[in-house]
């Protein structure tokens, strides 16, 4: 791909109205383009992101043998009346009228849903644990948008649903999604913290958030920070070790401000250990029993007789972790931008020095996209004309992590290589080659 | 994957309230469940045929160097007012008001969005042509849905539009979403034919609507069956041989009943090589100039004045290719379903014969999928203990094309093997794998 020919409109400076770092580097790098308060277009730098995210989240899903099904994002009022949540939720919910009058909503999540569906397909225990996911958009109406897609309108989420026939076999499916998000933000090179939480409109009473430091989170943090030695390497899909590994980390105190106790943190954590932060909530997580299958009415045949199943969800916030990787990545002080190369847009950026009267750096640089295409590295070149240190700064902010500089330096078949935050090096293209793969595995 | 762990609700009977065939199978093999009138949920086997068809058209417009970016579903009104379509498009369009009582709608187009984010990213006709491309769920509530997801208020939409600086290079932005729609349909298996078509509420005086053969379809066609015979493998992304192609085409008559003409039609087709029948629309392609540009205020600087960018858009309807390939592909006399292995939920079901005293049957399965598996073949392994027979039959139904069956009469290393329509043969896993493969190219 050549910049010239991207669709990728870059602000020459920070937008005055974004106040979050994610939020400024988004519009400034042309990631994302407001159509309407809280409301996002996503541009292809950003979309390239968010599609990689979501084959994470995805990926991760299907290994712990979720399944992926796709629910609409308009529903009916009635299933809502049902649970009894369709006055509760208040107007944070979109509420609809079709041309026949009928009050229809724009989901802001999918418990009842799903539950509908079940109902209406599982008959038998037998058919028991079901795993169902999907990725969709969701809207919820608030007053006050802002943080750009940090705390928007309209936003595309992970939510799976969990049912059991008992308690012990739900919390096996809650411990599966508990490992599976460890894994799914591993791999996105953040570091979450599961943290017990309130569960809020979805209900339960067994509820963990995935919180990731970042300087502007939203939510108060308060743990220990042994927690961020635990490990889940080792956790096999099996029940006992999946609950050994969520008592590793609840041994640890790790809550925020909404279940925070001063006088417990300071029995719990000596103040060598004290961790008193913010945090971006990029997960949660909830187990509510029969909380939906109860008014609904949704059983397997067990023994001769109804059981109401045991459900829980598991959201994760897809277009959120795009916001939340560059608050916990984004060095604004330098305008350095880093993504991990599991998510970057492209891997690799080649940026030759181009007069006008010579294309020869241009060549050079068709020349090596030749060989990275044929390693599977994606790249793009900025055969622009800008002058080569303003192209250098472009390319800081846009964060792909490895930048080949075809100035007036370079010999033969070596080039100025640089992994953004590292040192340059003057590298062949066999070596270039080598360091990129070994960061992708 | 264990049949008997999935999510796949099998109806017994076909439902009564469908009345063309592919709403009755994708009832009855339990790919969507309604969630409300003309509003659909995607169950597994749905959710994984729309993925690869999805996949297919993301390909073949990345192929021609179309970008994708991702528009919401919310849009607000102004940008309808603009254009002058916000009291034109009628009762189809879903409108909305938020919390705040602002004017909002459920996009179920977008001319006018893209219009605007073109407007606000691209300043110089050296920039053009521009081709961008979303996938996303679109509204439009229809008075009467009908025909499960052919016709139905929700629906996935692969949309492009183009942006070019004349009417030449409009043409051949035309021309290249009209080879990559034939080159998209061709990978589904379905033989479309681009036939002139009136522009509706998009605008414009060119345009072609797609169209696949279909006795339940809802458009009568007027054609010439030579038409099936042009060729556009050799097609290249140049101007004359895309031109070229069109022409190829456009020497047949070929018409939706809106555009027919008797008198055309007799002066233009002898008799012998008349085709009067039924079809799908799957595809229509657009071009309008400068209809959105100008009243949006949509320009380039050329030759130091303001130009109104010519513009054209493109559309493939995702969700309703599933059911089109159902309606071409079904069977429903003989319960037999074929899916092109290219979009196949799965590619191949291994059917043992389960006693419940003699589980050896199943254990070959499991060493058969291994075999599969290592092969890069993706299968599911029938491990209920139904009958036989019943178990073939729901296969018939769910369309996987290649059907490993381990009955009675496997001996060593052969077993019963099938291509759905035609004859079962018994042979050795090798020769299994080589002819699923061969399929796969």
């Amino acid at each position: 791909m050549y910049f010239s020919k991207s669709f990728i409109p870059i602000l020459k400076n920070n937008p005055t109205e974004a106040k979050i770092k994610s939020h400024q580097l988004m519009l400034r790098i042309g990631m994302i383009k407001q159509s309407a308060a809280g409301i996002y277009s996503w541009l292809p730098l950003g979309f390239k992101v968010m599609k990689k995210i979501e084959q994470i989240v995805r990926e991760e899903q299907d290994r712990i043998g979720v399944q992926e099904i796709l629910m609409p994002t308009i529903q009916s009022s009635e299933i809502w009346k049902e649970s009894g949540r369709y006055e509760d939720y208040g107007e944070e919910m979109l509420r609809i009228k079709d041309r026949q009058n009928r009050e229809m909503l724009y989901g802001p999540t999918n418990e009842e849903l799903i539950t509908d569906i079940f109902r209406n397909s599982i008959k038998s225990y037998k058919s028991l644990p079901q795993l169902l996911y999907h990725i969709q958009w969701k809207f919820r109406d608030e007053l006050r948008p802002r943080f750009g897609i940090m705390r928007c309108r309209e936003f595309y989420m992970k939510d799976a649903y969990s049912f059991d026939i008992n308690d012990e076999e739900a919390f096996f499916s809650y411990n599966k999604f508990f490992l599976s998000y460890l894994r799914t933000f591993k791999r996105l090179n953040l570091s979450a913290i599961p943290m017990a939480a309130d569960t809020g409109p979805i209900g339960g009473n067994l509820s963990h958030e995935f919180i990731i430091l970042a300087e502007t989170g939203e939510s108060k943090i308060y743990t220990d920070k042994r927690i961020f030695e635990v490990k889940s390497d080792d956790t096999k899909i099996e029940k006992k070790s999946l609950s050994d590994l969520r008592k590793n980390y609840e041994k640890f105190y790790a809550v925020t401000d909404e279940k925070f106790d001063k006088k417990e943190f300071d029995e719990k954590v000596s103040d060598e250990f004290k961790v008193n932060t913010k945090g971006i909530e990029v997960g949660h997580i909830f187990y509510f029993g029969d909380k939906y299958s109860r008014p609904m009415n949704a059983t397997v045949d067990f023994q001769g007789k109804k059981e109401f199943v045991k459900m829980g969800s598991y959201g994760v916030g897809v277009s959120r972790l795009v916001g939340a990787i560059i608050e916990a990545k984004y060095d604004d002080k330098n305008e350095i931008m880093k993504w991990p190369i599991s998510v970057s847009p492209y891997e690799c950026v080649i940026i030759p020095l181009i007069n006008k009267n010579d294309k020869s750096n241009l060549e050079k640089a068709n020349n090596i996209s030749k060989i990275l295409k044929s390693s599977n590295i994606d790249f793009i070149i900025d055969d622009t004309d800008e002058n080569f240190s303003s192209k250098i700064k472009k390319f800081n902010l846009i964060g792909i992590p490895f930048q080949i500089m075809i100035g007036n330096k370079n010999e033969g078949n070596t080039f100025e290589f640089k992994e953004i935050g590292n040192e340059t090096q003057i590298l062949d293209i066999g070596k270039i080659i080598e360091i990129i793969k070994t960061s992708k595995k």
